[in-house]
């Protein structure tokens, strides 16, 4: 179970429809939590153990070199514990987004929301 | 697919563990989509089409003739239609909700989060 969040730069680039590339400065964030039933709602899912947060950053300068233009991070647990041994980590971060490559490298959309265009 | 928001008041009373009951003050939100498959994900389920927002007020004083000390509100579609023919509706919202009246009428408990005790 995830919840995408944004800064308020990604938040006016989102709503502008300025997501391809998104603009500098920009930063994403995956909460993700296991999902587990309510108790008081059995059907229903809700987050559980927390799993790890991950951040992407955009600028296209800073992060020519890995290919993506974003800077890539991941915590683990609630103790926050950084991911990976050194720098290559992103790699395995780069290899699962490459199919939306497209949509500079983000899977997520904005949700529909009363008000907003998009 | 649901999320369940709050203003200052919620979240510090959240955080703090002050919610039997809530403070007077205390707003919550649910905002409900459609689940649709990800386009670019087809095994992940995102929000699709916007359903309703709906909201409590915790107002003791106020809301005392209804049983429940919040007053209730929906509103339909990225219209925001108002629900509800006359204010005899909040008691359709009641009935649900009367399951988790030992807990000040709300389903929702905060996900865990980092830095966060509760």
């Amino acid at each position: 179970m995830r919840a995408i969040l944004g800064n308020d730069i990604a938040i006016q680039a989102a709503r502008a429809g300025h997501t391809r590339p998104w603009p500098d400065g920009a930063i994403l964030a995956k909460v993700v939590w296991k999902a587990d039933p309510k108790t008081n709602w059995k059907t229903a899912l809700a987050p559980g153990k927390f799993v790890h947060a991950e951040f992407i950053f955009k600028d296209a300068r800073r992060w020519a070199g890995n290919g993506t233009g974003w800077g890539w991070a991941r915590w683990v647990g609630l103790e926050q514990k950084p991911y990976g041994k050194d720098a290559g980590f992103s790699q395995e971060c780069i290899s699962c987004h490459t199919p939306v490559k497209g949509t500079d490298w983000v899977f997520t959309v904005p949700a529909r929301f009363p008000g907003l265009s998009r």
